[in-house]
């Protein structure tokens, strides 16, 4: 089958996975025309009150997925961690995946349990044979490997290793199958992911993540390697943001009057979800 | 054992509850200072994506549920809808929220599956005898029925019945043993939950929920039998704008710079989940 | 999508349906020859340790069946219950089914929360065209309609209506687009199915669940409209009697050793989990 | 609050805990007079139908244990394998168990994921530190350490490691704070679980698993430190070979009938989940 995520990364730009933590936030990814969303273990795990350290069991980030799916038209873009284990474990975790209808993880060259990237400085990496054994491992268990993208993430960079290291690495990880390379980098400017993007040769396309160089637009990779660019959080801040004020007014002002005007309506809720198809369908099956 | 939502409801004023669909917003809720939390099944079901019409299973809720008291210190009540069944699936779902450590469930006298306040004019309600049955039931089940508080939710009004049918449930409800009455109103104006109160003298505390008539204050019910006001949705309502804009913002700018200073920072999810504790306790036990 | 349950309902002969309630009765099911799996609500209940009167949530009953679909060859015919609510639970219910790859449901013309058939005399019976609609419903929504079975089950005769009744509802069961009828007959004898047969000129299957007339065989029902023939609990209660026997075993003579060689072997189940295979792959991709 | 598992060390002979997968069968050892109850990895893995490889999920080992512990009056020890992670998994899973009411957990002192100790030689050990590490970092976050006991299992003599490795292990865990020590042998005879017995002088007490050895007795171990004695997969095996005779007759005769009468009847599952109780409550709440 032909997998919708990498024909995203077939166009002379980058396409923009909007972050998502739960079927909602897809939902308003998808409504505001991002072509994919991108499933962070940040944000699921902050969602569910628990830190980013592998806290959430690994089938109750399925759970979430399988309604997110339920939902969503556009492509769903997992971020797997390190895999849940080892080359088995990941391997399951991606049958389910493609079980559900997601069609693509991403896969990080670290150790389980995870530590999220910006947490610690100096994390040790996988060694590259392993994480060579976990992609090719999914994808011979992939009920159909082609069908299912496997996004091959190296921390090499982050972890302050030379740019040789974060290319060997890449350049084994696309050999051993994987359908695209997440360069990370936690630097404040681009230079890094512009040196990286000048000597990868592959042809395996590139994605990045933005967080801390935040300032760079989708047209500063016009014709570079970088085929998506993932906004890894923005959805889960800005609830936080929305959430935080609204209840700091009502607390301050001891009525939900004041902040009525500056939510979304209920109707907006019932219509997004359809509820009229409901009412449609009463009249016809009861 | 002391019930912390019936302490709520011995001030001389209402209880503000605010609503929470996740742990993160029932986290956020309780930072800004409320002293207890609505877990809202319309709010639930909008962020699985599916509709407020018994769509998410009972036991998923139940997750939600159990991650979000696990997070919080204040205690959570939960809308238990008509109570997923008869009078055995609800005693089955209050001892579970029991054994989650959850204070109070909500039950109203509608049928299942459930259909939302606001989408239909005219719904049958639960006979008398019935609902009283489940509380009856409920509170014999219990290990500590008088550590769970049930509050009863009346539709009456609601679904066009007089007056004196919405008091003669509130009666039998508080006769069989609930805790507190939910009396339910869907006027523009709180007309009608003023003169609820005038003619209701049972002692039991009485509870709102100000949707639509939204200008009301915490200061209106002083001194009336109102002891907690519930905010039904306003925390989603406000993620959902927060999001919205967000994704507007950065789909048209191609980048996620410009929203940059305008969202929670990631620190202030770290902070917020104690990232600081787990490198603490890291250096202990590894 | 052809539908191998289907298949299996045009032969000569009834086929035969074992009762699996989790993943290993189904694969043991399967391993004995049987070529289909009937997933029991007493069963999964049981199993569970809770009664067959909807206390297992039907999503935890999903659970099983997702591992149980894993693990099989065979397909799977689920029993529904009735539907777990209304239409719209039971097309939900459906579609969830069709995303894990079962094949089939069955739904009975009985109230939400279900009561055990053997339970209770007289129970009140699903309107017709309530039990029309979840068919029409259910069908309308699966991605495919054809290539999932729906099974209707009349407890009619069972709950006490005359056979006329029974034949009423399951012509219009029929009609509606169930794809078998399952006729349900708590008779020691089975002379109220046979005479059912000989006044069913529909076409459509029938299906029967021999608990009560236990006696009758396979090839009784040769030629006649009876295609599959369910052995709705015979696993359950086989592992309640092995289970039973060897617990009174260990605690009267205080050793494992006197049941040893009475059992299943530990090397028996690493080659029916084909633990062998994980030895392979890792040495291919550790 | 005073430890059930604990209580039963106590006593001059070691106590029997059989193996349970699912809460039916951990109410038949209940039943047959067990005072506590194993929930065994390898068998939970079995019923699902995966491979005792941390292929299942913890969080649905958890919903089994939660459905257990509803179910059995006795105390549960559950198998935690090597803790699901480090330190940090280890002590949520802890906490969370404590939460369902369980009150033990055994860990071991190999690597996540967890490979059964029958399946492969010289498998290497947790670093004696890191061991510690997880059961002091369990015990501190539990809500009551004193009420929850870890029993430490060291793997050494399975993995080829000489009696001093073992003994050494075990006393660094009993000085960490293991409230049990459970040496585990893979020996066809009981000789080196006598030799450990003889050295061991630190007082915690010792749990065995005779699998291999299974000719031994309880009456063998009165007068030593082994206080508990775990029958670890006998359950599991009694129901499969139940099952696998049941399914071949039925198969082979074509009718439920032959094995009618040797199997457990539908009443007798009707009196164990207490069915009498729900006709009553029917009628007190209907």
């Amino acid at each position: 089958m032909s997998n919708r995520l990498m024909q995203l990364m077939r166009g002379t730009g980058p396409a923009l996975l909007m972050e998502a933590h739960d079927p909602l936030s897809a939902l308003l990814a998808a409504d505001a025309g991002f072509p994919a969303v991108w499933a962070s273990s940040l944000s699921m795990s902050t969602a569910w009150g628990v830190r980013d350290s592998s806290e959430l069991p690994w089938n109750l980030v399925m759970t979430v997925l399988e309604y997110m799916a339920d939902r969503v038209e556009v492509p769903i873009l997992v971020d797997g961690d390190s895999g849940h284990g080892n080359f088995n474990n990941f391997r399951i975790f991606c049958r389910k995946l493609e079980q559900l209808g997601i069609e693509g993880v991403c896969i990080e060259d670290k150790l389980f349990p995870k530590t999220n990237s910006f947490r610690k400085e100096g994390q040790p990496l996988t060694p590259i044979a392993e994480m060579c054994g976990k992609i090719r491992a999914a994808k011979d268990h992939l009920r159909d490997g082609a069908g299912f993208a496997i996004v091959a993430r190296t921390e090499a960079l982050v972890s302050g290793h030379p740019m040789d290291e974060a290319l060997a690495r890449a350049r084994a990880y696309a050999e051993a199958g994987a359908d695209a390379i997440l360069i990370h980098s936690k630097s404040r400017t681009p230079g890094e992911i512009f040196a990286f993007c000048e000597q990868w040769k592959q042809g395996t396309p590139l994605v990045i993540v933005p967080t801390t160089y935040h300032s760079v637009r989708v047209e500063d990779f016009i014709h570079t390697p970088v085929k998506a660019m993932i906004c890894a959080n923005q959805n889960l801040r800005a609830s936080i943001t929305g959430m935080r004020t609204v209840c700091a007014t009502i607390n301050r002002t001891h009525t939900v009057g004041e902040v009525e005007d500056k939510i979304a309506t209920v109707s907006s809720i019932f219509s997004m979800l359809d509820y009229a198809e409901l009412e449609k369908s009463e009249a016809l099956y009861l």
